[in-house]
């Protein structure tokens, strides 16, 4: 009997160490916090890398420009005018039509600001939003006024891209909110940050930038459209009971929506987040680093990483979650390049039509509504940054929608023309039924002629 | 030392016994075989449920007509034209736009297949396959000319629905292919059912009849159309290829498809199957029967039994699985009902300009074209049996490229009509661009007017 309690005891023990073995594995175990070696109000990730040498020489790798795994993303700024020559078109009147690159990281959000064909006489500070942690200082000694400010004139204030301070508060490393519109956008919600968890947080911090924004009209300041909610709906009705638009369409004449890079908000709508997954839980695994164990820094697509991103939860091979992306991302790409082509003929006959004087008003009015819903839907999954893999069936709905609303936009423009001379061609001809015409209830219709 | 080895071995025996116990609650302890009880070639499910009477209990409450926790399934033969009155239209000139029933399940197939109003004088032998066992040794005895032999001619031998001779060798209790048409499609893909894994065949005894189907015109023998794949996109190619039409569209004209219920199809391109996920994993999940574990023979919708289906995989709560496969499956019935309009549309156009007798031949033949491909896509999703669930991004794939050839068929009918009056409305009128127009290298399009 005592052989066996003394069993029994040794058993538990061994059961409780292997317990605190497991747990062990799963904690962060970094370099202990050196308390105020970072001084208050300190931006220089130089600095704050001097005290967390492995975060910042991982931060450093930003600066490599590779493809890496990636078949859509990568680190490397590819042209998307070069690569689809039909975004020169639906982006017409807009600078999009003429600088159009990938993003390359954070560590190159200044440099790419500054270079970028896009940026001229009339643009404003909120540009200056999500490129350097100098901002956030600024906004609170400025006030307001920082948004309308000319962007030059702010320059010379913005020191270090994107790095250390937009993320953690020196004194505590704890993750903290410092974009101002994020901290608006919540409250508008009627969200406390404070209540957020340190899970949370670890996609919170991202949400600061990888969003939808626009300039609010009357400050110019920078705000997420979420007063309904995150989907691409939410936002486009926003838009429409505001009145909004980002410019006029050079061809079309439709007054369009830029979208941004919802990549927050399209994440929200998947898998990966209802199930409590963060975007730091991919994109910034965990990984040793001599002795210490680091969250990466170097912040690239998981699929260069798909053992310490995707394996922790997925155990299928690095080769079959690398071709269930890719094949996923490939879906979408072409329901994507279908849309560019709905929208160019869309355009094209928006276009042919108003050439016409007498093509209905009213019609052709339609016809521009439609082409800038279809155009937003394109846009919402073309300007994510995931090819639609942060939530595959809501980018594959998106860009169903813009299909249909595409192709209703030629009709409605064709139309537009074809009603204005159906009086020459027949009884018929003013009947050919537009987009939305429901079926009569007894689903009858005259007999076929042939 | 004496003690560490005797609480090493008892730590150990312990740990046996653990992984005994684990390994026993995946096995399956059914009542064992009684060998040759059976006599060879017995159809009657009855007799086999004396030997089998768990199995057969469970098989039996599939007479129950319930919707359960479905929302877009269930086991009650609600009528898809009464839902969904645009399918009268979509089915025009075709007996689906008069009787179209959801199914009841495997114990009304005999029953079900004798009430429809779409069985008529002209009803082949084919449309017995996969309502009962007695079709495989009618098929072995009277060999091809069974297909062509008039429906009426072979009821008095139909005794049985669908039941366990189907499936299972009687002798071996094994699971069998008793499906002509599958092995004869497995014959044209070059797999042997041999090599099949027990696994693999609690897939493949459904795609004995869960899949897409056509009557060979020769012959009229069911065939499956998998010699270019399994995909909707393959199977499309093969009836383009040898001309196939299942009806002529009473309004538009257009050469249609009709799709049967390409379940194994659609769920091959899927997660699911994927990971190696068979039908009866979710369908016949294993259930406590008495003293005994037996896979239910209660096929339904798993959503009726998520702890016993989903959670063996998915930890998740049965609320957070149930809203998952619901939330997706009404994000494909919206995809699925603006088909329906847009396909709608198009029959109506082409109708329409089918009566003009200007309209350009090439043009409407196009815009047939255009609409048999277009509801095929539909059709592939409509009729599948998951309202897209066994492959939300495929079901999604398929219906937004539905979506775009619908309304393009919209548009090339109206363009035949167009095109046909163009001379009498200005230069500009025959200039209206046509589905697929491409972007030109510049971009480049002449300033609008306005």
């Amino acid at each position: 009997m005592k052989r066996f309690w003394q069993s029994s005891l040794l058993l538990g023990l061994m059961l409780i160490m292997i317990a605190v073995l497991a747990i062990g594995c799963n904690q962060q175990s970094q370099t202990p916090p050196t308390a105020a070696s970072i001084p208050e109000g300190e931006l220089d990730p130089a600095v704050w890398g001097k005290v967390y040498p492995d975060q910042y020489a991982s931060y450093l790798k930003q600066k490599e420009q590779t493809k890496g795994n990636s078949k859509y993303g990568g680190s490397v700024p590819e042209s998307h005018l070069k690569e689809s020559p039909a975004q020169v078109k639906l982006f017409a009147g807009y600078p999009f039509s003429e600088d159009y690159n990938d993003e390359r990281g954070h560590v190159w959000a200044l440099e790419d600001v500054i270079n970028t064909q896009r940026v001229g006489a009339t643009t404003i500070g909120s540009c200056w939003n999500c490129k350097s942690p100098n901002v956030k200082p600024l906004v609170d000694k400025m006030g307001d006024s920082f948004w309308s400010t000319p962007f030059a004139d702010l320059k010379d204030e913005m020191k270090h891209p994107i790095s250390c301070a937009n993320c953690h508060d020196p004194k505590t490393m704890a993750l903290t909110i410092t974009s101002v519109p994020l901290l608006d956008a919540l409250k508008t919600r009627g969200i406390d940050p404070a209540n957020f968890s340190r899970q949370e947080m670890r996609t919170m911090v991202c949400a600061q930038c990888h969003v939808e924004y626009y300039f609010k009209p009357d400050n110019k300041k920078v705000t997420f459209p979420w007063n309904y909610g995150l989907k691409m709906d939410d936002a486009e009705k926003l838009y429409t009971e505001i009145n909004f638009k980002d410019w006029n369409h050079k061809e079309s004449q439709a007054p369009m929506l830029k979208a941004q890079h919802p990549d927050y908000e399209l994440f929200s709508t998947g898998v990966h987040a209802a199930n409590g997954v963060a975007c730091a839980d991919c994109h910034m695994p965990y990984v040793k680093q001599g002795q210490t164990k680091i969250s990466s820094h170097h912040l690239q697509s998981p699929l260069n990483h798909i053992s310490q991103s995707c394996q922790t939860c997925h155990k299928q091979s690095e080769d079959y979650l690398k071709n269930q992306v890719i094949g996923t991302q490939d879906t979408v790409f072409k329901a994507k390049v279908s849309l560019e082509t709905a929208l160019t003929d869309a355009i094209n006959a928006i276009a042919s039509a108003a050439n016409n004087p007498a093509a209905k008003a009213d019609m052709m009015n339609e016809a521009r509504t439609l082409h800038r819903q279809a155009q937003w839907r394109w846009d919402y999954i073309s300007a994510e940054n995931s090819m639609g893999w942060h939530s595959p069936k809501e980018a594959l709905r998106v860009l169903s929608e813009g299909l249909d609303l595409a192709r209703q936009a030629q009709l409605k423009a064709n139309l537009a023309v074809g009603a204005a001379v159906g009086g020459t061609s027949g009884p018929e001809a003013g009947k050919t039924p537009g987009a939305g015409t429901a079926v009569d209830a007894t689903g009858q219709s005259p007999a076929p002629k042939q």
